[in-house]
C-alpha cells in the first residue's frame, strides 16, 4: 500500500488523538473548575486527562512504531527502544493520573477501587506493567532465545492491542461516571442532556474511534515490517473468517 | 495446533459464556426483583440479561464458526449459513433487549439514549446491523465478485472484532451504571461494596476475560480455515509488531 494513505492514516489518528487529549482537558477545565495538585476534587481532574493521555493516545502511538515505513528496513533496535521508551511514558502517565484519584479519594475520605470502573482499570494497568516488563525482558534485553521470542510474540501482540481495548472500555466507563457524579442536581441532570454531557459524550466517543483506528492499522492493516522467512508477511492480518 | 487444545478453548469459552449469561440472570432474579414484561423495572431486568446474551456470548460463539475444525475441509456455505444464522439470532435478541430498556425508560418517563453507555451501545448496534446486512449482501448472496470479496473481507473481519470490543465496552459502562443507579441508599451504598455490588462486578469481568478469549481464537490462534493460494494461512494472524 503506498506510504501516502499510511501518512494520512498517521494525519487522521494524530488530529484524532489531540482531539481526544484537548477535549478532556477542556471538559475538566471549562465545566469542572480546572487542575490543582492538593487532594481536592481539582486534583481528580487530572486523573481523565492523563489516562486518556497515557492509557490511549500516547499507547496507541507507542503500539504503531513498526507501521512506520522507515521502520522496515535497517537494524530493529533503534525501533525497539523506541517502542520501549514511548509505552513506559504512556506508563509513568498513567501511574501519575492514578496518584491523582487515590490521593483524592483519601483527602476526601472516599473508598477507593469499588466500582466495576476501577476494577477493570486497575486491572488494564496492572497487565500493562506485565506487558511492559515481559516485553522488555524477551525482546529487548539480549538474553532471551529466538525460539522463546518468536513463541511469545503473537502473545504479546495480542495483549497489546487487548490492553488498548480494556483502557478504552475503562475510559467509557470512567466518564459515565463522572458525569453521572457531577450531573445530579435537578436544574442540569445528566438525563437532559446538559451541552457538557453532549461535550463529554463526544469526547468518549472520539476515544473509541481513535483506539478503533490504532487497532485497524495494528491489526488489520499491511503496513508492517516484513519478517524474514514469511513470505506473505506483507498480507493484512487479519485475512480470514468471512 | 491440535485439535484438542481447540475443543479444550471451546470448553473454557463455553464455560465463560454460560457464567457471564447465569450471573446476570441471577444478579437479576436474586438482587433486582426477578422478570416481567410490563413496562416496569422488571422489564428493564430483561436489558443486561439480552444484551450479554446477544451482544456478546452468542456473537462471540457465532464469530468462531470458521474456527471449527470440521469447517476447514469441504464446502464453506453450510458454514456460511451456520455463521449468518447465529449472528441473526444474537441481533434479534439483541433488538428485544432494546425493545425491554426503550419501554421501560417510555412507562417511567426516562429519557431515552442519554448517557454515554447508551451512545455507545447504540452506536454499536447500528454497526451490528451494518456488518450482518452487508456481509449477507456480499459474501452469503452469490452476486459479488471474487474481488470485492477480497476487498472486503479483511474490513468485515476487522469490524466483527471491533463490534465485539464495543459491545464488551458498552456492557462495563452499562453494569457500572446499573451498580450507580441500584446501589445508592445509605446502608448500602456501592461504595460499601455490598455482595451485589461485588457480584455484579465479577460479572463484568467475567465478560471481559470471555471477549479477551474469543478475540484470541479469532485473530491470534492458528484454528484457521486454509486459504487457498495463501501458503502461510495457518500462521497465527498477529504475528508482527514484537
Amino acid at each position: 500500500m503506498a506510504s501516502g494513505q499510511f501518512y494520512l492514516s498517521c494525519l487522521v489518528l494524530g488530529s484524532l488523538g489531540s482531539m481526544c487529549i484537548l477535549f478532556t482537558v477542556y471538559w475538566m477545565q471549562y465545566w469542572r473548575g480546572g487542575f490543582a495538585w492538593d487532594g481536592s476534587i481539582h486534583m481528580f481532574n487530572w486523573h481523565p486527562v492523563l489516562m486518556v493521555s497515557g492509557m490511549v493516545v500516547l499507547y496507541g502511538a507507542a503500539s504503531l512504531v513498526y507501521r512506520l515505513p522507515q521502520s522496515w528496513v535497517g537494524p530493529k533496535l533503534p525501533w525497539k527502544l523506541l517502542h520501549a521508551a514511548l509505552h513506559l511514558m504512556a506508563f509513568i502517565l498513567t501511574v501519575v493520573g492514578l496518584v491523582a484519584v487515590f490521593q483524592f479519594h483519601s483527602h476526601s475520605n472516599i473508598a477507593h477501587l469499588y466500582s466495576l470502573h476501577s476494577w477493570l482499570g486497575i486491572t488494564t494497568v496492572i497487565l500493562f506493567a506485565c506487558q511492559w516488563s515481559l516485553g522488555f525482558a524477551i525482546f529487548l534485553l539480549p538474553w532471551a532465545s529466538l525460539w522463546l521470542r518468536s513463541l511469545l510474540k503473537p502473545i504479546h501482540v495480542f495483549f497489546g492491542a487487548a490492553i488498548l481495548c480494556l483502557s478504552v472500555a475503562s475510559v467509557i466507563s470512567g466518564i459515565n461516571e463522572k458525569l453521572f457524579f457531577s450531573l445530579k442536581n435537578a436544574t442540569k441532570p445528566y438525563a437532559s442532556l446538559p451541552s457538557e454531557a453532549v461535550f463529554a459524550n463526544c469526547t468518549g466517543l472520539l476515544v473509541v474511534a481513535f483506539g478503533l483506528l490504532v487497532l485497524y492499522v495494528l491489526l488489520a492493516s499491511s503496513w508492517k515490517r516484513p519478517e524474514p522467512g514469511i513470505l506473505t508477511d506483507r498480507q493484512p492480518l487479519l485475512h480470514d473468517g468471512e
